[in-house]
């Protein structure tokens, strides 16, 4: 079964936002065996609109549309929706009863252009969105679905996973999809498709293997479909034994958990508590783990040191090793990890010290040169990376190196 | 002028990768006057990229695609656009020179289909890629311009920026587009609107503005374009101004720059230097000042004290503090943010602690309660926000929340 994804607004068009609600929704579809067909960003054009939906209607049955539902006027799509299906506007009592409660918790006055946010099209099945004033609509016509839905990323994940999603499998006779990820690290992509070709050439035409690299690591997600969820999952644990033995060495994990999110069940498996010191990670690794909830279990805390002051006074980090090797160094990225690991009271550190760049690099310490030191209680242990001129890319790959380093130096001493 | 992106692949359409591409593209077109009508993803399926160029060229003049120009069997983009546009295959000696030496400097062998990537339809213009294999190919067609482009992002950007750029330049006669952009803080879209109800309304045809929305601030961008760029500038600004004069207190800024790369060189404009004390949102404030180059001039660094004992040991916050009113209190948070100006040495610092949740809650203090204080080096104050639910959402918005309270006292100290 095949979905479109059409979003509305000018934001994605004039490149102000980048479209992460398609993917994420993609995602979620592909999860319950809904294929995307095509994903078409339009503009607030009522003429764009009908085309966007009728070319759509001729890919696919599934249409879920976002954006264009807001209070002003350049917010069109629910009027064009109505006129596409030729239906009245009518008052939605439900829907103007939660916008009004909605002004009333912010404490703010309602205006005109509030109450016509309850206005929906006659005919079609309205659904709450809590988090907003909109509306979700969805309309059903010659056999297709339609949903639209605002745009704003919380009020549609919320829709989607609550609403949308539980609707779609309901209307539709999906197959069950299993998917089964093993996370790699160490070896390429290509030469993981080397080593396992002989495994992907027997699989069944309705199990697939996809590889997705991503910052070093190899994610490699099995991914079967069909209506006997039972032997899906029977089948796809063989296959995922096979590649486990043949590879082993490189897997990581065969969880599909956000690798800090497992590193963090690990820890809290084992009543260990963990602590940061990040100079040019800026504070990225520690948001890493404290997006999730319940971190503080395992996350006690950390320090953003900047400057060379901080890691002295916050750190204990020597002067003398600040001048006699620099701030990005062996000597130094220890001296923070062992100084986290004391300062902090936990029973591990991870420190980053680099240059995350564009400016800042010498010959000798060009930018992308990170130092990295992963300390328990008794001892230390850092290592350097050579990454290259992307700021942002370069912050990200050493939070992802030094997730790896924790994460064997705690397989290591948890055997022992 | 209006241009259409295509991007050919399974990556986006399975949410593997969000597309980052297209909304760095749409930026630079929009600079040099050409407006994206339709941004659409597709499969690498020769007949839906044929449906897609037809559907593209009813609306567009120049249809840029990225993507499907790999040496695997599943990139179909060039052999599909050869037989679109009738056009037989030749061998481009230009490109397998170039790719030769690609292999050589690589010293990795080649193969046959590393030698197919030179392989052109005979009739488009092949422009080198001087960052990969796959060469660029521009052709003309009934007064239409489509180019194909690899889908890497550095492969795409230099072709863009050197090459695909200068020449639609030379090919269509371009508006200059002027924006500008007015960030408020304070009042609600649908207000805003209201407010300036008439001033939309005068606004001739090729002046728009748009609303957009984003936690609790909301944007307001004016573009003009034309012919005349000084008439143009002159225009912009008088309806700037008119704007500003009318809901001048909600204004923040009229630059067109993040809100903490705002704030940061303001203080950078008055040497101040800044650090945090991050409970609730993790690293998250620190990070988003630290994905700025040259961040380091202002931002010294922090500290993420997740554990009542780390905002003792790093911040100095008194136990009796904690335990007579919670680690969710303005006294606590006062304390973090002297704290961090006393420890960390700096002339601002922020601290924030809430309930980010989903768990924490209590009747009293329920999920979303935040206390942020923003302190200098001779006062402290802090405020207490309420927000909703969503962990990650509550992280965003307490550190808008921050900036905004960080933005409001510098300009009132400033001007004292």
């Amino acid at each position: 079964m095949f979905a479109e994804i059409i979003t509305i607004g000018d934001e994605i068009l004039i490149g102000q936002i980048v479209d992460t609600n398609s993917a994420w929704m993609a995602v979620e579809l592909n999860k319950i065996g809904v294929k995307v067909k095509q994903i078409t960003s339009i503009s607030d054009d009522a003429e764009h609109i009908v085309n966007a939906l009728d070319q759509a209607q001729q890919r696919a049955d599934l249409i879920l549309i976002t954006g264009g539902l807001g209070p002003t006027k350049d917010d069109i799509t629910k009027h064009t929706l109505a006129k596409y299906f030729n239906m009245p506007m009518r008052l939605d009592e439900v829907t103007l009863a939660h916008v009004k409660q909605f002004f009333e918790k912010l404490n703010r006055p309602m205006i005109e252009s509030n109450v016509k946010q309850a206005e929906v099209p006659d005919g079609c099945t309205v659904i709450m969105n809590k988090n907003g004033t909109a509306p979700c609509m969805w309309f059903e016509h010659h056999g297709k679905i339609i949903v639209s839905m605002p745009g704003v990323p919380f009020e549609m994940k919320y829709l989607m996973e609550d609403q949308i999603i539980p609707r779609i499998k309901k209307a539709f006779q999906l197959p069950f999809i299993i998917h089964q990820t093993i996370l790699t690290a160490g070896l390429g992509e290509s030469f993981l498709a080397q080593q396992i070709e002989d495994i992907e050439e027997s699989l069944p035409d309705h199990i697939k293997l996809a590889y997705l690299p991503k910052l070093g690591l190899v994610r490699l997600r099995l991914s079967a479909s069909g209506f006997d969820e039972l032997a899906l999952q029977k089948e796809i644990l063989i296959y995922t034994q096979k590649i486990v033995e043949r590879v082993g060495q490189y897997v990581v994990l065969t969880e599909d958990v956000p690798f800090e999110k497992a590193i963090m069940n690990l820890m809290e498996e084992n009543s260990l508590s963990l602590s940061v010191a990040e100079s040019c990670t800026g504070g990225y690794l520690s948001h890493l783990f404290t997006q999730h909830p319940g971190s503080s279990t395992v996350f006690q805390g950390g320090a953003v040191t900047y400057s060379n002051e901080l890691k002295q006074a916050v750190l204990g980090v020597k002067e003398e090793t600040l001048l006699a090797f620099g701030a990005v160094s062996e000597q130094t990225a220890n001296e923070m990890a062992k100084g986290a690991v004391n300062n902090f009271n936990t029973d591990y550190a991870i420190a980053i010290t680099g240059i995350a760049g564009p400016g800042g690099g010498t010959a000798e310490k060009p930018v992308g040169t990170v130092w990295i030191a992963v300390a328990n209680r008794n001892e230390v242990k850092a290592k350097v990376f050579q990454f290259a001129n992307q700021r942002l890319q370069n912050i990200e790959r050493s939070a992802m190196a030094a997730l790896m380093m924790l994460f064997l130096k705690l397989k290591n001493d948890l055997k022992n």
